[in-house]
Protein backbone atom coordinates (compact mmCIF):
# COMPACT_ATOMS: atom_id res chain seq x y z
CA UNK A 1 0.00 0.00 0.00
CA UNK A 2 1.73 3.06 -1.19
CA UNK A 3 -1.34 6.00 -0.18
CA UNK A 4 -1.88 7.66 2.25
CA UNK A 5 -5.65 9.03 3.09
CA UNK A 6 -7.24 12.28 3.52
CA UNK A 7 -6.99 11.64 7.21
CA UNK A 8 -3.20 10.59 7.36
CA UNK A 9 -2.29 12.55 5.14
CA UNK A 10 -0.70 14.96 7.43
CA UNK A 11 0.93 11.82 9.12
CA UNK A 12 2.55 11.07 5.61
CA UNK A 13 4.13 14.59 5.77
CA UNK A 14 5.14 14.37 9.18
CA UNK A 15 6.56 10.75 8.35
CA UNK A 16 9.29 12.28 5.55
CA UNK A 17 11.18 13.97 8.17
CA UNK A 18 14.52 11.90 8.71
CA UNK A 19 16.40 11.58 11.82
CA UNK A 20 19.37 13.90 11.09
CA UNK A 21 16.80 17.06 10.50
CA UNK A 22 18.11 19.56 12.85
CA UNK A 23 15.72 19.35 16.27
CA UNK A 24 14.50 22.76 16.18
CA UNK A 25 13.66 23.27 12.60
CA UNK A 26 11.98 19.61 12.98
CA UNK A 27 9.72 21.41 15.54
CA UNK A 28 8.80 24.20 13.56
CA UNK A 29 8.48 22.87 10.51
CA UNK A 30 6.07 20.04 12.35
CA UNK A 31 3.84 22.48 13.39
CA UNK A 32 3.59 24.43 9.93
CA UNK A 33 2.61 21.45 8.92
CA UNK A 34 -0.03 20.38 11.03
CA UNK A 35 -0.90 23.82 11.54
CA UNK A 36 -1.72 24.43 7.61
CA UNK A 37 -3.08 21.28 7.23
CA UNK A 38 -6.00 21.96 10.34
CA UNK A 39 -6.71 25.43 8.45
CA UNK A 40 -7.68 23.39 5.10
CA UNK A 41 -9.51 20.97 7.12
CA UNK A 42 -11.38 23.92 9.18
CA UNK A 43 -12.60 25.57 6.63
CA UNK A 44 -12.84 22.75 4.18
CA UNK A 45 -10.62 25.14 1.74
CA UNK A 46 -12.01 24.86 -2.05
CA UNK A 47 -9.33 24.05 -4.90
CA UNK A 48 -10.69 27.37 -6.14
CA UNK A 49 -9.76 29.31 -3.01
CA UNK A 50 -5.89 27.26 -2.87
CA UNK A 51 -5.51 29.07 -5.95
CA UNK A 52 -6.42 32.13 -5.00
CA UNK A 53 -4.17 31.87 -1.82
CA UNK A 54 -1.13 30.69 -3.88
CA UNK A 55 -1.88 33.60 -6.50
CA UNK A 56 -2.05 35.84 -3.04
CA UNK A 57 1.30 34.78 -1.44
CA UNK A 58 2.93 34.59 -4.95
CA UNK A 59 1.75 38.44 -5.73
CA UNK A 60 3.11 39.33 -2.01
CA UNK A 61 6.67 37.87 -2.95
CA UNK A 62 6.98 39.24 -6.14
CA UNK A 63 5.85 43.07 -4.31
CA UNK A 64 9.39 42.68 -2.28
CA UNK A 65 12.30 44.55 -3.70
CA UNK A 66 15.15 46.02 -2.10
CA UNK A 67 12.87 48.73 -0.88
CA UNK A 68 9.81 47.00 0.16
CA UNK A 69 8.95 44.24 2.34
CA UNK A 70 5.59 43.37 1.71
CA UNK A 71 5.88 40.17 3.48
CA UNK A 72 6.93 41.89 6.90
CA UNK A 73 3.26 43.97 5.99
CA UNK A 74 1.88 41.24 5.84
CA UNK A 75 2.63 39.56 9.39
CA UNK A 76 2.54 43.01 10.59
CA UNK A 77 -1.29 43.69 9.56
CA UNK A 78 -2.08 40.38 10.80
CA UNK A 79 -0.30 40.66 13.77
CA UNK A 80 2.14 38.31 13.99
CA UNK A 81 5.15 40.61 14.06
CA UNK A 82 3.94 42.28 17.26
CA UNK A 83 2.76 38.70 18.75
CA UNK A 84 6.52 37.88 18.23
CA UNK A 85 7.79 41.02 19.30
CA UNK A 86 5.32 40.56 22.55
CA UNK A 87 6.64 37.38 23.02
CA UNK A 88 10.50 38.66 23.01
CA UNK A 89 9.77 40.92 25.54
CA UNK A 90 7.82 38.70 27.59
CA UNK A 91 10.97 36.65 28.04
CA UNK A 92 13.16 39.56 28.72
CA UNK A 93 10.75 41.33 31.18
CA UNK A 94 10.55 36.95 33.03
CA UNK A 95 15.03 37.55 33.28
CA UNK A 96 15.22 41.18 34.27
CA UNK A 97 12.77 40.02 36.75
CA UNK A 98 14.77 37.60 38.14
CA UNK A 99 16.95 39.83 39.43
CA UNK A 100 15.34 41.65 42.73
CA UNK A 101 17.00 44.39 43.15
CA UNK A 102 16.18 45.71 39.46
CA UNK A 103 13.87 49.07 40.09
CA UNK A 104 13.30 50.31 35.97
CA UNK A 105 11.41 47.67 34.11
CA UNK A 106 12.64 47.56 30.50
CA UNK A 107 11.59 49.86 27.88
CA UNK A 108 8.58 47.95 25.85
CA UNK A 109 9.69 47.15 22.38
CA UNK A 110 7.21 46.92 19.20
CA UNK A 111 7.74 46.19 15.42
CA UNK A 112 10.80 47.37 13.70
CA UNK A 113 8.29 48.16 10.23
CA UNK A 114 9.85 47.98 7.39
CA UNK A 115 12.19 51.10 6.79
CA UNK A 116 14.88 50.77 8.91
CA UNK A 117 17.87 51.34 6.86
CA UNK A 118 21.35 50.51 8.47
CA UNK A 119 24.29 53.09 8.98
CA UNK A 120 22.60 56.04 9.44
CA UNK A 121 25.05 59.27 9.87
CA UNK A 122 26.38 59.31 13.54
CA UNK A 123 25.64 62.97 14.39
CA UNK A 124 26.29 64.58 17.86
CA UNK A 125 23.88 65.11 20.72
CA UNK A 126 21.43 68.10 19.94
CA UNK A 127 21.92 67.98 16.02
CA UNK A 128 18.69 68.71 13.99
CA UNK A 129 17.58 65.97 11.48
CA UNK A 130 14.26 67.63 10.71
CA UNK A 131 15.56 70.60 9.30
CA UNK A 132 14.00 71.47 5.63
CA UNK A 133 11.33 68.36 5.52
CA UNK A 134 7.55 69.17 5.90
CA UNK A 135 6.65 69.32 9.52
CA UNK A 136 6.70 70.78 12.71
CA UNK A 137 9.95 70.87 14.87
CA UNK A 138 10.31 68.83 17.63
CA UNK A 139 13.05 68.37 20.57
CA UNK A 140 13.65 64.81 22.01
CA UNK A 141 15.32 64.22 24.75
CA UNK A 142 15.96 62.15 27.97
CA UNK A 143 18.01 59.14 29.29
CA UNK A 144 19.08 55.70 28.85
CA UNK A 145 19.54 53.92 32.04
CA UNK A 146 19.95 49.73 32.98
CA UNK A 147 16.91 48.82 35.21
CA UNK A 148 18.58 49.94 38.61
CA UNK A 149 18.38 53.66 37.28
CA UNK A 150 21.64 53.65 36.43
CA UNK A 151 22.99 55.66 33.78
CA UNK A 152 24.07 54.40 30.98
CA UNK A 153 26.27 56.51 28.80
CA UNK A 154 27.97 55.58 25.21
CA UNK A 155 24.33 54.12 23.94
CA UNK A 156 23.74 54.19 20.73
CA UNK A 157 19.76 55.45 19.79
CA UNK A 158 19.02 54.93 16.22
CA UNK A 159 16.26 57.17 14.98
CA UNK A 160 14.19 57.14 12.16
CA UNK A 161 10.55 58.56 10.83
CA UNK A 162 8.50 59.24 8.43
CA UNK A 163 8.30 63.64 7.84
CA UNK A 164 5.46 65.83 8.90
CA UNK A 165 3.14 64.06 6.07
CA UNK A 166 4.20 60.18 7.20
CA UNK A 167 6.57 59.96 4.21
CA UNK A 168 9.99 57.92 4.57
CA UNK A 169 12.99 58.91 2.60
CA UNK A 170 13.02 55.27 1.40
CA UNK A 171 9.29 56.26 -0.24
CA UNK A 172 10.88 59.21 -1.91
CA UNK A 173 12.11 59.20 -5.37
CA UNK A 174 16.02 60.17 -4.61
CA UNK A 175 15.94 58.20 -1.86
CA UNK A 176 19.15 59.50 0.25
CA UNK A 177 19.13 59.03 3.73
CA UNK A 178 16.48 61.67 5.35
CA UNK A 179 15.27 62.42 9.14
CA UNK A 180 17.71 59.30 10.33
CA UNK A 181 20.81 59.57 13.03
CA UNK A 182 22.77 57.68 15.40
CA UNK A 183 23.28 59.27 18.59
CA UNK A 184 25.19 58.48 21.47
CA UNK A 185 23.92 59.25 25.11
CA UNK A 186 26.93 61.12 26.83
CA UNK A 187 28.49 60.39 30.36
CA UNK A 188 25.29 61.14 32.55
CA UNK A 189 23.16 58.53 29.88
CA UNK A 190 21.20 61.69 28.15
CA UNK A 191 20.52 61.97 24.56
CA UNK A 192 18.77 64.98 22.55
CA UNK A 193 17.80 65.46 19.12
CA UNK A 194 15.91 67.80 16.90
CA UNK A 195 13.59 66.21 14.85
CA UNK A 196 9.47 66.86 13.49
CA UNK A 197 7.17 65.73 15.08
CA UNK A 198 5.42 62.46 13.47
CA UNK A 199 2.38 62.33 12.20
CA UNK A 200 -0.12 59.78 10.76
CA UNK A 201 0.30 57.97 7.78
CA UNK A 202 -1.15 55.00 5.52
CA UNK A 203 1.37 51.89 5.11
CA UNK A 204 1.60 50.80 1.19
CA UNK A 205 -1.23 49.75 0.03
CA UNK A 206 -1.40 49.60 -3.56
CA UNK A 207 -0.41 45.99 -3.23
CA UNK A 208 -1.57 42.88 -2.05
CA UNK A 209 -1.88 43.44 1.75
CA UNK A 210 -3.77 46.94 0.84
CA UNK A 211 -6.26 44.17 -1.52
CA UNK A 212 -6.26 42.27 2.02
CA UNK A 213 -6.80 45.26 4.65
CA UNK A 214 -10.06 46.62 1.64
CA UNK A 215 -11.31 42.94 1.98
CA UNK A 216 -10.84 42.94 6.06
CA UNK A 217 -13.00 46.28 5.26
CA UNK A 218 -10.02 47.46 7.49
CA UNK A 219 -8.07 51.18 7.36
CA UNK A 220 -4.31 51.15 6.82
CA UNK A 221 -3.83 54.02 8.55
CA UNK A 222 -0.28 54.01 11.41
CA UNK A 223 -0.83 56.60 14.50
CA UNK A 224 2.17 59.15 14.11
CA UNK A 225 5.59 57.58 15.55
CA UNK A 226 9.12 58.24 15.79
CA UNK A 227 11.45 54.41 15.61
CA UNK A 228 14.22 54.02 18.21
CA UNK A 229 16.88 51.32 17.88
CA UNK A 230 19.15 51.74 21.67
CA UNK A 231 21.72 49.32 21.85
CA UNK A 232 25.09 48.85 23.78
CA UNK A 233 27.13 45.34 24.37
CA UNK A 234 26.26 43.66 27.42
CA UNK A 235 22.37 44.82 26.90
CA UNK A 236 19.29 43.23 25.32
CA UNK A 237 19.07 45.71 21.66
CA UNK A 238 15.80 47.30 21.85
CA UNK A 239 13.82 48.58 18.63
CA UNK A 240 10.07 50.62 19.71
CA UNK A 241 8.69 53.27 19.18
CA UNK A 242 7.43 56.69 20.69
CA UNK A 243 3.94 58.15 19.96
CA UNK A 244 2.41 60.83 20.07
CA UNK A 245 -0.32 61.29 22.81
CA UNK A 246 -2.88 62.88 20.31
CA UNK A 247 -2.02 61.44 17.46
CA UNK A 248 -5.71 59.62 15.33
CA UNK A 249 -5.41 55.44 15.04
CA UNK A 250 -3.91 55.06 18.11
CA UNK A 251 -6.64 52.51 18.85
CA UNK A 252 -6.28 51.09 16.24
CA UNK A 253 -2.72 50.81 14.38
CA UNK A 254 -2.71 48.96 11.25
CA UNK A 255 0.14 46.59 12.63
CA UNK A 256 -0.93 46.36 16.38
CA UNK A 257 2.37 47.95 17.45
CA UNK A 258 0.80 50.84 20.17
CA UNK A 259 2.33 50.26 23.74
CA UNK A 260 0.50 52.52 26.06
CA UNK A 261 4.14 52.80 28.14
CA UNK A 262 5.29 54.32 24.25
CA UNK A 263 2.20 56.99 24.11
CA UNK A 264 4.46 60.35 24.94
CA UNK A 265 2.89 63.77 25.77
CA UNK A 266 3.86 66.17 23.00
CA UNK A 267 4.08 69.70 24.51
CA UNK A 268 3.40 72.30 22.37
CA UNK A 269 5.42 75.52 22.15
CA UNK A 270 4.81 79.47 20.59
CA UNK A 271 7.72 80.29 18.21
CA UNK A 272 10.67 81.85 20.09
CA UNK A 273 13.73 80.48 22.36
CA UNK A 274 14.41 76.72 22.12
CA UNK A 275 16.47 74.48 23.17
CA UNK A 276 20.43 73.70 21.89
CA UNK A 277 20.43 77.50 21.22
CA UNK A 278 17.85 77.76 18.84
CA UNK A 279 15.13 80.39 18.16
CA UNK A 280 11.80 78.95 16.31
CA UNK A 281 9.62 81.33 13.64
CA UNK A 282 7.14 78.16 13.92
CA UNK A 283 5.30 76.17 16.72
CA UNK A 284 7.49 73.30 18.11
CA UNK A 285 6.88 70.47 20.10
CA UNK A 286 8.73 68.99 22.78
CA UNK A 287 9.05 65.24 23.83
CA UNK A 288 10.65 63.71 26.84
CA UNK A 289 11.37 59.95 27.47
CA UNK A 290 13.66 57.89 29.57
CA UNK A 291 14.87 54.38 28.42
CA UNK A 292 15.97 51.54 30.67
CA UNK A 293 17.82 48.55 28.59
CA UNK A 294 17.67 44.63 30.54
CA UNK A 295 20.85 43.16 31.12
CA UNK A 296 22.03 40.56 27.82
CA UNK B 1 -6.62 51.64 27.15
CA UNK B 2 -5.49 51.17 23.35
CA UNK B 3 -3.03 48.09 24.03
CA UNK B 4 -4.12 44.67 23.69
CA UNK B 5 -1.83 42.04 25.79
CA UNK B 6 -0.12 38.79 24.32
CA UNK B 7 -2.87 37.02 25.52
CA UNK B 8 -5.04 39.07 23.34
CA UNK B 9 -3.67 40.01 20.67
CA UNK B 10 -5.17 37.12 18.20
CA UNK B 11 -8.63 38.52 19.43
CA UNK B 12 -7.64 42.08 18.69
CA UNK B 13 -6.90 41.43 14.96
CA UNK B 14 -9.89 39.47 14.64
CA UNK B 15 -11.43 42.77 15.85
CA UNK B 16 -10.73 44.47 13.42
CA UNK B 17 -12.81 42.71 10.63
CA UNK B 18 -16.04 44.95 9.83
CA UNK B 19 -19.22 44.08 9.14
CA UNK B 20 -19.24 44.41 5.83
CA UNK B 21 -16.46 41.41 5.24
CA UNK B 22 -17.26 39.26 2.88
CA UNK B 23 -19.00 35.54 5.12
CA UNK B 24 -16.51 33.41 3.54
CA UNK B 25 -13.37 35.21 3.34
CA UNK B 26 -14.45 36.27 6.83
CA UNK B 27 -14.60 32.83 7.77
CA UNK B 28 -10.93 31.72 6.09
CA UNK B 29 -8.72 34.89 7.33
CA UNK B 30 -10.02 34.17 11.00
CA UNK B 31 -8.81 30.68 10.81
CA UNK B 32 -5.11 31.92 9.09
CA UNK B 33 -4.72 34.20 11.78
CA UNK B 34 -5.84 31.93 14.46
CA UNK B 35 -3.12 29.14 13.15
CA UNK B 36 -0.32 31.51 12.71
CA UNK B 37 -0.68 33.17 16.00
CA UNK B 38 -0.47 29.35 17.51
CA UNK B 39 1.98 27.97 15.50
CA UNK B 40 3.93 31.11 16.34
CA UNK B 41 2.95 30.55 20.30
CA UNK B 42 3.28 26.93 20.55
CA UNK B 43 6.91 26.99 19.04
CA UNK B 44 8.00 29.87 21.03
CA UNK B 45 9.16 31.69 17.70
CA UNK B 46 12.14 33.60 18.36
CA UNK B 47 12.25 36.77 16.40
CA UNK B 48 15.76 35.52 14.18
CA UNK B 49 13.29 32.73 13.04
CA UNK B 50 10.50 34.92 12.31
CA UNK B 51 12.79 36.89 10.16
CA UNK B 52 14.06 33.26 8.53
CA UNK B 53 10.51 32.87 7.58
CA UNK B 54 9.91 36.33 6.16
CA UNK B 55 13.31 35.91 3.75
CA UNK B 56 12.28 31.99 3.36
CA UNK B 57 8.66 33.31 1.75
CA UNK B 58 9.88 36.23 0.27
CA UNK B 59 12.33 34.11 -1.76
CA UNK B 60 9.68 31.46 -2.57
CA UNK B 61 7.37 34.43 -4.30
CA UNK B 62 10.44 36.10 -6.14
CA UNK B 63 11.39 32.05 -7.69
CA UNK B 64 8.06 32.55 -9.42
CA UNK B 65 7.30 33.37 -12.67
CA UNK B 66 6.07 32.74 -15.89
CA UNK B 67 7.36 29.01 -16.28
CA UNK B 68 7.80 28.36 -12.73
CA UNK B 69 5.33 28.56 -9.86
CA UNK B 70 7.70 28.26 -6.25
CA UNK B 71 4.56 28.50 -4.01
CA UNK B 72 2.50 25.59 -5.95
CA UNK B 73 5.51 23.54 -5.25
CA UNK B 74 5.69 24.59 -1.57
CA UNK B 75 2.27 23.71 -1.13
CA UNK B 76 2.75 19.96 -3.14
CA UNK B 77 5.87 19.33 -1.26
CA UNK B 78 3.98 20.17 2.46
CA UNK B 79 0.95 17.88 1.28
CA UNK B 80 -1.22 20.81 1.32
CA UNK B 81 -2.04 20.95 -2.29
CA UNK B 82 -3.13 16.70 -2.28
CA UNK B 83 -4.72 17.42 0.98
CA UNK B 84 -6.78 20.07 -1.05
CA UNK B 85 -7.54 17.23 -4.30
CA UNK B 86 -8.77 15.07 -1.77
CA UNK B 87 -11.06 16.47 0.26
CA UNK B 88 -12.29 17.27 -3.48
CA UNK B 89 -12.15 14.05 -4.36
CA UNK B 90 -13.82 13.38 -1.23
CA UNK B 91 -16.94 15.80 -1.72
CA UNK B 92 -17.03 14.70 -5.10
CA UNK B 93 -17.64 10.88 -4.06
CA UNK B 94 -19.84 11.39 -1.49
CA UNK B 95 -22.22 13.52 -4.16
CA UNK B 96 -21.44 10.79 -6.98
CA UNK B 97 -22.55 7.98 -3.63
CA UNK B 98 -25.68 9.56 -3.74
CA UNK B 99 -27.23 7.86 -6.90
CA UNK B 100 -27.61 4.73 -5.63
CA UNK B 101 -27.85 3.20 -9.23
CA UNK B 102 -24.07 3.96 -10.40
CA UNK B 103 -21.91 1.14 -10.86
CA UNK B 104 -18.43 2.89 -11.45
CA UNK B 105 -16.68 5.12 -8.77
CA UNK B 106 -15.41 8.60 -10.48
CA UNK B 107 -11.78 8.25 -11.06
CA UNK B 108 -9.31 9.43 -8.13
CA UNK B 109 -7.84 12.41 -8.55
CA UNK B 110 -4.27 13.74 -8.02
CA UNK B 111 -2.17 17.35 -7.93
CA UNK B 112 -2.26 19.51 -11.19
CA UNK B 113 1.46 19.97 -10.61
CA UNK B 114 2.93 23.31 -12.02
CA UNK B 115 3.43 22.59 -15.65
CA UNK B 116 0.23 22.64 -16.94
CA UNK B 117 -0.02 24.70 -20.45
CA UNK B 118 -3.51 25.53 -21.22
CA UNK B 119 -4.05 25.40 -25.01
CA UNK B 120 -2.35 22.29 -26.14
CA UNK B 121 -2.88 21.26 -29.64
CA UNK B 122 -6.37 19.53 -30.58
CA UNK B 123 -4.90 16.49 -32.44
CA UNK B 124 -6.94 13.36 -33.82
CA UNK B 125 -6.79 10.39 -31.68
CA UNK B 126 -4.18 7.41 -31.98
CA UNK B 127 -1.68 10.41 -33.06
CA UNK B 128 1.98 10.01 -31.60
CA UNK B 129 2.76 13.21 -29.41
CA UNK B 130 5.99 11.16 -28.29
CA UNK B 131 8.19 11.83 -31.72
CA UNK B 132 11.71 12.48 -31.96
CA UNK B 133 11.56 12.95 -27.56
CA UNK B 134 13.58 10.79 -25.95
CA UNK B 135 12.06 7.89 -23.90
CA UNK B 136 10.65 4.69 -24.83
CA UNK B 137 7.54 4.60 -26.78
CA UNK B 138 4.12 3.85 -25.16
CA UNK B 139 1.01 3.35 -26.48
CA UNK B 140 -2.32 4.61 -24.51
CA UNK B 141 -5.85 3.54 -24.38
CA UNK B 142 -9.49 3.30 -22.56
CA UNK B 143 -12.46 4.28 -22.54
CA UNK B 144 -14.12 7.44 -20.68
CA UNK B 145 -17.49 6.43 -18.83
CA UNK B 146 -20.04 8.28 -16.39
CA UNK B 147 -20.51 6.33 -12.93
CA UNK B 148 -23.47 4.06 -14.59
CA UNK B 149 -20.36 2.84 -17.11
CA UNK B 150 -21.97 4.30 -20.00
CA UNK B 151 -19.93 5.61 -23.01
CA UNK B 152 -19.11 9.32 -22.86
CA UNK B 153 -18.01 10.74 -26.61
CA UNK B 154 -16.24 14.00 -27.33
CA UNK B 155 -14.30 13.94 -23.60
CA UNK B 156 -11.46 16.14 -23.58
CA UNK B 157 -8.68 14.12 -22.64
CA UNK B 158 -6.06 16.87 -21.79
CA UNK B 159 -2.42 15.20 -21.59
CA UNK B 160 1.14 15.81 -20.85
CA UNK B 161 4.13 14.70 -19.39
CA UNK B 162 8.09 15.31 -19.07
CA UNK B 163 9.72 13.46 -21.76
CA UNK B 164 11.87 9.76 -20.73
CA UNK B 165 14.14 11.48 -18.83
CA UNK B 166 11.36 13.46 -17.01
CA UNK B 167 12.45 16.97 -18.51
CA UNK B 168 9.44 19.18 -19.61
CA UNK B 169 9.19 21.46 -22.45
CA UNK B 170 8.01 24.16 -19.97
CA UNK B 171 11.65 23.41 -18.34
CA UNK B 172 13.66 23.15 -21.79
CA UNK B 173 15.34 26.04 -23.78
CA UNK B 174 13.44 26.84 -26.57
CA UNK B 175 10.03 26.63 -25.20
CA UNK B 176 7.80 25.05 -27.34
CA UNK B 177 5.03 22.66 -26.76
CA UNK B 178 5.89 19.38 -26.50
CA UNK B 179 4.43 16.12 -25.43
CA UNK B 180 1.15 17.43 -24.99
CA UNK B 181 -2.59 17.26 -26.94
CA UNK B 182 -6.06 17.68 -26.31
CA UNK B 183 -7.90 14.40 -27.56
CA UNK B 184 -11.20 13.92 -27.87
CA UNK B 185 -12.84 10.35 -27.05
CA UNK B 186 -15.09 9.15 -30.01
CA UNK B 187 -18.37 7.40 -29.84
CA UNK B 188 -18.02 4.66 -28.27
CA UNK B 189 -15.84 6.73 -25.20
CA UNK B 190 -12.71 5.52 -26.20
CA UNK B 191 -9.19 7.30 -26.56
CA UNK B 192 -6.05 5.76 -27.81
CA UNK B 193 -2.68 7.99 -28.25
CA UNK B 194 1.23 7.31 -28.66
CA UNK B 195 3.84 9.50 -26.16
CA UNK B 196 6.10 8.13 -24.35
CA UNK B 197 6.60 5.81 -21.23
CA UNK B 198 7.07 8.88 -17.98
CA UNK B 199 10.15 8.84 -16.22
CA UNK B 200 10.52 9.52 -12.19
CA UNK B 201 12.20 13.02 -11.98
CA UNK B 202 12.80 15.51 -8.83
CA UNK B 203 10.81 18.40 -8.58
CA UNK B 204 12.95 21.66 -9.15
CA UNK B 205 15.16 21.46 -6.68
CA UNK B 206 17.72 24.34 -6.80
CA UNK B 207 15.23 27.43 -5.24
CA UNK B 208 13.83 28.11 -1.66
CA UNK B 209 11.54 24.70 -1.56
CA UNK B 210 14.72 22.66 -2.65
CA UNK B 211 16.36 24.16 -0.09
CA UNK B 212 13.83 23.12 2.39
CA UNK B 213 13.37 19.47 1.32
CA UNK B 214 17.53 19.16 1.93
CA UNK B 215 17.15 20.54 5.33
CA UNK B 216 14.06 18.01 6.28
CA UNK B 217 16.60 14.93 4.64
CA UNK B 218 14.12 14.34 1.35
CA UNK B 219 14.33 13.49 -1.48
CA UNK B 220 12.92 15.52 -4.39
CA UNK B 221 11.74 12.48 -6.49
CA UNK B 222 8.50 11.93 -8.16
CA UNK B 223 7.50 8.46 -9.64
CA UNK B 224 7.33 8.44 -13.57
CA UNK B 225 3.57 9.58 -14.30
CA UNK B 226 1.77 10.91 -17.38
CA UNK B 227 -1.17 14.18 -16.40
CA UNK B 228 -4.30 14.11 -17.76
CA UNK B 229 -7.04 16.30 -17.35
CA UNK B 230 -10.08 14.61 -18.49
CA UNK B 231 -13.60 17.24 -18.93
CA UNK B 232 -16.71 18.24 -20.79
CA UNK B 233 -19.58 19.46 -19.85
CA UNK B 234 -22.09 18.25 -17.58
CA UNK B 235 -19.53 16.57 -16.04
CA UNK B 236 -16.97 17.07 -12.76
CA UNK B 237 -13.54 17.83 -14.56
CA UNK B 238 -10.74 15.58 -13.55
CA UNK B 239 -7.39 16.25 -13.29
CA UNK B 240 -5.40 13.50 -12.48
CA UNK B 241 -2.22 11.53 -13.39
CA UNK B 242 -1.25 7.40 -14.82
CA UNK B 243 2.27 5.87 -12.77
CA UNK B 244 3.60 3.28 -14.21
CA UNK B 245 3.67 0.71 -11.59
CA UNK B 246 7.27 -0.30 -11.72
CA UNK B 247 8.51 3.31 -11.30
CA UNK B 248 10.97 3.92 -8.49
CA UNK B 249 9.49 6.78 -5.92
CA UNK B 250 6.33 5.14 -6.03
CA UNK B 251 5.87 4.87 -2.32
CA UNK B 252 7.83 8.16 -1.55
CA UNK B 253 6.39 10.96 -4.39
CA UNK B 254 7.79 13.96 -2.88
CA UNK B 255 4.50 15.68 -3.60
CA UNK B 256 2.43 12.79 -2.17
CA UNK B 257 0.54 12.98 -5.42
CA UNK B 258 0.49 8.51 -5.36
CA UNK B 259 -2.95 7.02 -5.40
CA UNK B 260 -2.74 2.91 -5.75
CA UNK B 261 -5.59 3.03 -8.25
CA UNK B 262 -3.94 5.02 -10.61
CA UNK B 263 -0.79 2.95 -11.02
CA UNK B 264 -0.92 1.34 -13.69
CA UNK B 265 0.79 -1.77 -15.72
CA UNK B 266 3.12 -0.85 -18.58
CA UNK B 267 3.22 -3.58 -20.64
CA UNK B 268 6.08 -4.08 -22.40
CA UNK B 269 6.41 -5.31 -26.02
CA UNK B 270 9.73 -6.14 -28.34
CA UNK B 271 9.84 -4.58 -31.80
CA UNK B 272 7.76 -5.34 -34.42
CA UNK B 273 3.82 -4.62 -35.42
CA UNK B 274 2.10 -2.19 -33.23
CA UNK B 275 -1.46 -0.55 -32.77
CA UNK B 276 -2.11 2.17 -34.81
CA UNK B 277 -0.62 0.42 -37.94
CA UNK B 278 2.87 1.51 -36.27
CA UNK B 279 6.05 -0.46 -36.70
CA UNK B 280 8.36 -0.02 -34.11
CA UNK B 281 11.99 -0.90 -34.30
CA UNK B 282 12.65 -0.99 -30.21
CA UNK B 283 11.13 -1.81 -27.33
CA UNK B 284 7.55 0.01 -26.42
CA UNK B 285 4.49 0.08 -23.94
CA UNK B 286 1.12 0.09 -23.76
CA UNK B 287 -1.05 0.87 -20.93
CA UNK B 288 -4.70 0.89 -20.60
CA UNK B 289 -6.95 3.03 -18.29
CA UNK B 290 -11.18 3.62 -18.24
CA UNK B 291 -11.71 7.02 -16.56
CA UNK B 292 -15.25 7.56 -14.92
CA UNK B 293 -16.57 10.92 -14.64
CA UNK B 294 -18.64 12.29 -11.96
CA UNK B 295 -21.90 14.40 -13.21
CA UNK B 296 -21.52 17.93 -12.44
Amino acid sequence: MTQHQTADITQAVLDRLTPETDPRFREIITAVVKHVHALVREVDLQPGEWMQAIQFLTRVGQTCDDKRQEFILLSDTLGISMLVVQMEQARRSAQALKDKSASVKPTEATVQGPFYWQGAPALPLGSDIGQGMPGEPAYYSGRVTDTHGQALANVCVDVWSGDGEGIYDMQMQDAGMRLRARFHTDAQGRYDFWSIKPFYYPVPADGPVGDMLRAMGRHPNRPGHIHMMVYRDGYVPLTTHLFPADSPYLDSDAVFGVRDSLVVPFEKHAPGAAPRGKTMDQTWHSASYDFALAPA
